[in-house]
């Protein structure tokens, strides 16, 4: 049983909740790891502990998605576990949305992560080997009311991964989608104490993301379900 | 069981195939038609034969879709039934795609959808009354290989319409989806001899297309799949 | 653009609700009806007024269903319109409920389909023609707490009848699954004035069933959905 | 991040592939194992090897379901992980399925699913832990052709699981379900020297089955797919 042994991750997206969580279990594994994000002044803290870059990146931006795979691959390496965790929303009535944020949402939720998605496969297919993670939401799979733009953009995400899983997993790229539903623990949002863990610990989400890195390649998984114990659906 | 009785159509993204077959069922149905697309030259015939009027539309541009409805508004009437039919795709391996193509793919796809919708939905909530109408694919519920552009705008098109669903038929809005699951029979495109009816007939989609549109609100569908006998899916 | 025309319909597990509309339907198309039912006194009116024989059958048993096809082939004709309709469920905590009710709640609801459905596909075949439908519920594609062997019962079903579906359409025969998402108006369980047409009207899903069975063979639909206007889902 | 220390394990349904190797990792972390299969001889090198006891059982049994429950509680200690891996399948035209075979095949499938299950949440509600593991197959989701008992068992199964995640997980009991997409490698049945790793590797899927296991419960998968890397799907 061959278990993959990855050696450098990218995060793109990354911010306090899910992505730190990754960048220290990755840290842990003794993966190299750089972190990308719009702004990066709030990633300090976390590189400081886990030895992580940051660079900042506008993942909607082709160019800088370029640049930013130039650059991580000169100053650590071509990553090959790339995890794309960027989203965007807007909110309200269908008929109160504002064209421009609807177009946003999508191109940050969606559009972003085929970017990062085609620059991190440009990088593996030659070596065969890698993996390309994608964070979806309940909204992946169900079409909430007023929320037609985060709907749009996670499912426009899960089709780019179940596309990307059937071209690439025959060449040697395990590329995974997961549907977090529910809502993420935080320092900003705690558990009421009459429901424990009825938010998603991250460190627990990464232990999934994680456990899909460890299969062999003859069991691989595209997609994965995570919620609360509570949690109805 | 109070049927709905529509009397004027827009339809988006019009061509010669399947919005052919619904502007000529819907003038057969005495419903008023009006035809959207980018070039209208095409829609000459079918506007002589069916009574439609023919209106030029980037359904990419918000400003140019509001104009649409204003126009369609002042000259016919307020659309009470609105079919998006727009797509685009853009086919080859991942790592081949140009990142504009797939960003329009996405745009036309979905985001144009979204523009319609949102005007039509302005329209007809006022009198609590109306239907809008979204034309999938089977990529619309699965990723195939070397497709991931079109799999992006069509998934994200279905999650637009299930969080429509959601949100205005209890508004009195009938929102539904079809997935047309198989190539669709043309001047261009004929079925083999030797495999009768294996691709779909316009007039047979947009016969079901009008079915639905019958349904009164006690059993709405939102969305309905068609398939030649002989598709594998 | 070939609409099938059938003839003859045999409709199992016959009772006062969505059967007797689509009785009602089929004797108004002049088609032929036959009804099986455990209990065959309640159907007295149904038949008087439609024209239909009622044929007494527990469909969980081989013998009993075999009987029955050969007794309406004799007495009307081999039916080129079947549909499946029983059901039976136990609720309760999966810890109270008890074994054989279980079994019954999946003889009914499943056995019986496979039993009726491999009758009428004997009969179908030689002719390449006819259309079998079945009649699941929300719980054919959501298991709900308290509710298993209604949950079993129902995928079951879905199961056949997608199974079918993949085997006999290329064979002729229409196999289609409906999705009765929500509760039936009856005599016993109207609409509270505060909603109307909060409850399935079955004259509303029979017309469904019957633009299904319009359908020509180059675009049918092998599941469609049906809920009403206000039912979250 | 609690992770539940499970200690005694029960699999129902118990041959040399999948459960072998589950037996062994539950015996390599320290968890007894009771392995149960209608007939145990070929179950003794497994027992050896792993310090498992065996027990004969007909899982579509209650009587047995529930005796054997009693024996290993006795024996062993109340299991508080079970794994649900039986099933049977009968293959073949509809028409010429004997419906004998094609109850048995539901039995099997689900029906005693459904049997060990309840006995297991007995023995698990008191203590609010536990989990109960049901292995699915491409068949639990997807209908083919020809092979209608399979879909069947395999769908209810299911729905089973889905009812009990819901009921369930709430009362501190882990339910999850494994799809297992693809032909499981065995000592009969080697992968092609072309095509390395297109067979499952039984200790891989059991190393998933681990990873369920090990969730904490603010994040727990109800369903898991794993396929070879060179499936399609």
């Amino acid at each position: 049983m061959d278990i993959p042994a990855y050696k450098i991750a990218l995060i793109v997206g990354a911010g306090e909740g899910l992505s730190a969580s990754l960048a220290r279990l990755f840290a842990r594994e003794k993966i190299r790891v750089a972190l990308a994000a719009r702004k990066i002044e709030k990633l300090g803290a976390l590189c400081s502990e886990t030895g992580a870059r940051a660079y900042p990146c506008d993942a909607t931006n082709p160019e800088e998605v370029e640049r930013l795979f130039g650059l991580v691959e000169r100053e650590i390496g071509p990553p090959d576990v790339v995890v794309y965790n960027a989203s965007a929303r807007a909110r309200g009535p269908l008929v109160d949305l504002v064209p421009a944020d609807v177009q946003q949402a999508i191109a940050v939720s969606a559009f972003g992560g085929f970017l990062v998605a085609q620059q991190a496969a440009q990088r593996m297919l030659p070596n065969k080997q890698g993996a390309i993670l994608f964070t979806g939401a309940s909204a992946s799979v169900k079409g909430y009311a007023q929320s037609a733009p985060f709907a749009m953009g996670k499912f426009a995400l899960r089709g780019l991964a179940q596309s990307m899983a059937r071209e690439l997993s025959p060449q040697g790229i395990h590329v995974a989608h997961f549907v977090i539903d529910g809502g993420i623990r935080s320092a900003a949002r705690q558990d009421p104490a009459e429901r424990p863990d009825s938010l998603l610990d991250p460190d627990a989400i990464a232990a999934s993301y994680w456990s899909v890195l460890q299969q062999p390649r003859s069991a691989w998984s595209w997609e994965v379900e995570v919620r609360p114990w509570v949690e109805t659906f």
